[in-house]
């Protein structure tokens, strides 16, 4: 199993955003829904040994986490629009205090960063001042193109997460995630 | 300098598509979008020393190059619809035997794989039965979602192309590019 967690503090909460303009009207859905398609597709299909969250911080309506099993994933499709309306199904979806279903493969719950909690370890936090990074199991933790506050890093420390630097270019989330899976493909 | 050269044998060469709907209008310009955004953008900026040469030969009016010239590109947004907006642009611009510029940085003329002729050696063709990828200048060339014809294997074969692969796992054309950089970037 691979899991990442990627963290956004600004995409809206609630969902109430225009497919038709996303980066203008949802607090940048379009940089999450790249990194799902990152974290799960392939050529040929879909990453079935991969889970992901997204901590949801932003306005209005914070804390969420959407989750996006690989397993039971149906009908995801490579344009940035298809998801950023899944993205939108699930934001709209009521969070309980368990996960709630929104779409197949795809669940919210009332949850912040405390979700790491029940995520496989080691944990290794994505930082232009990490170290190296080795291909291996745990839980992959990235900014979106913000990056986390400091509390979040601190939080992070706190955590145990490692800090690990994919080289030396500051890379989007996306293209993170795409370098960590051939590592991780190629070991 | 880096130059890829990506091969797309359906997109359409008209520019008529609806940036509502991309993938279903377009011949697929998502991929080619995805595909310019990874070859040039970083979490900071733009990489300047970059070519992209995207040979678009699907209906109805190929041949066309379009060519991306990171040194001169501005307002490169890292959505899909921003770049599928640009593309179309070019596609409508009427495209002469030399360079014709539809936007900074952007450029199209009428020509097919012959435009190959002009970049840089070694060529490496991204193939999954290639051999190992050795960061190395050149151009590096790549299909999209349906890969290269029987016909332009075998052209590519004849222009001494070395077939190379990054991996076991077959992956989409933006995502053999972010590979490709961070293998440059790393060496």
């Amino acid at each position: 199993m691979r899991t990442f967690l990627a963290i956004s503090n600004v995409m809206r909460t609630d969902g109430e955003f225009s497919l038709k303009d996303i980066p203008g009207t949802s607090g940048r859905a379009d940089v999450i829904a790249r990194s799902v398609t990152s974290a799960f597709l392939t050529s040929h299909g879909i990453r079935a040994d991969v889970e992901l969250y997204v901590v949801c911080l932003g306005p209005p309506d914070p804390p969420k986490t959407i989750r996006f099993i690989g397993s039971e994933l149906k009908h995801l499709n490579p344009d940035e629009r298809t998801t950023a309306s899944l993205l939108q199904k699930a934001l709209r979806t009521d969070p309980g205090g368990s996960w709630t279903v929104s779409t197949p493969g795809i669940q919210v719950k009332r949850s912040g960063l405390e979700v790491l909690d029940n995520l496989p370890k080691p944990f290794f936090l994505l930082s232009e001042d990490g170290g190296p990074f080795r291909p291996e199991g745990g839980t992959y933790v990235l900014g979106d193109h913000r990056g986390l506050t400091e509390e979040q890093m601190a939080s992070m420390d706190s955590a145990g997460a490692e800090r690990i630097s994919l080289g030396p270019v500051s890379l989007h989330t996306d293209q993170c995630i795409v370098l960590i899976h051939n590592g991780l493909d190629t070991v």
